[in-house]
């Protein structure tokens, strides 16, 4: 059985993994046959959102660990204990937590950086050449991640594909329901709720990443 | 279109709505055609539960319907806003949630009672005669809802179960993929997480429970 790494980055689209996005992922990961552990980093999280008002939640402190675990059913694990080798692929879902906590996208589009741990555990399974699937804003970090000529897409948005493409990302436009496949990098990306209007736009993109990552794994 | 109330309890399995079953149910919801809304009481949770240890996050206080919108993505109403006129059917998915928010049936097995706003939005539900949809430990508060004599599973839990009949719920055992209907109540109920060990079985009960319930539409 193909097992793939999960990285989670909370709950909730906009501070958080995105919750359908997240579910999708692990649901398409079993229905393809293949296994999965979920990792996310402990630290905390850029901030909390009240997702009823989209206004920022003062005061209010997660950790994006714990608030990961929620999406995992407490079955997920810190992202420095995660052994690239005891993989073959890894797969990063969207919401703006991949832009907030994961990386700093979000917050500063010019000068965005990769957390270290993230860094880390992402550029492991780049530097094994084994394939990676990183949807809706989650390709922000790709430039980062993968030596210079990579291709990924983060949908149609041209603002936001012109400062991912300004740190060196070869961006693509893509359908909801598309992939664009870096065949070089074994890199997959699909826009999910960077374009989706429901779960099943979504769905569509999502199993089709997975199956595409599944595919590239020796 | 026929149009689906999808009742949150919270966001994560031990303190909320169970998010994987919440999903698939707005999933199911989509691919069978129909169309949803989901609402939440805007209550506070019983308690916050840190979902990477399992325990109770002391001094932590966290609302309902603020946390449900995390799996809505902002979507979501005020149950006191529910017009059962406005639906043809209602689906309350599990999780700890549903046993803390909605009900305290996990806090007092033997005398447990539905919160009032619950209680009405469901009652109006079994009183238009439209069809319901309960799984996972939600079933818990039907005898409190639906007259004497209304049928309906949590899984196979003698335990479980036995506080539940002991309340009116004439409980009938269910494999995880099955669904128990009573079609006198147009009442469908399945086991989701009280049995299911992944996302693949729980979709299996819970595509059954969504296309029983918008079968039983008029």
């Amino acid at each position: 059985m193909k097992k793939v790494a999960v990285i989670l980055s909370g709950c909730g689209v906009y501070d958080g993994s995105e919750i359908h996005e997240s579910v999708l992922t692990l649901l398409a990961i079993e229905q393809n046959g293949a296994g999965y552990r979920c990792f996310a980093p402990n630290i905390a999280q850029h901030h909390v959102i009240n997702h009823l008002t989209g206004e920022v939640s003062e005061g209010e402190n997660r950790n994006v660990l714990v608030e990961s675990a929620r999406i995992a059913r407490g079955n997920i694990e810190d992202l420095v204990d995660l052994q690239t080798q005891e993989f073959d692929a890894l797969i990063v879902p969207g919401g703006f937590g991949a832009a907030k906590n994961l990386c700093n996208f979000a917050l500063d589009g010019d000068n965005y950086e990769v957390n270290t741990q993230v860094l880390s555990a992402c550029q492991g399974f780049a530097k094994a050449d084994k394939p990676a699937g990183y949807m809706c804003i989650a390709p922000s970090m790709l430039p980062l991640i993968y030596p210079k000529g990579v291709q990924g897409t983060i949908g149609t948005d041209k603002g936001t594909a012109a400062l991912i493409t300004a740190r060196g990302l070869i961006h693509e436009n893509c359908n909801v329901d598309e992939v664009v496949i870096d065949h070089a990098h074994k890199l997959v990306t699909t826009p999910a709720y960077m374009l989706a209007t429901s779960l099943t736009e979504a769905a569509s993109g999502i199993n089709n990443l997975v199956k595409n990552v599944l595919a590239l794994c020796k």
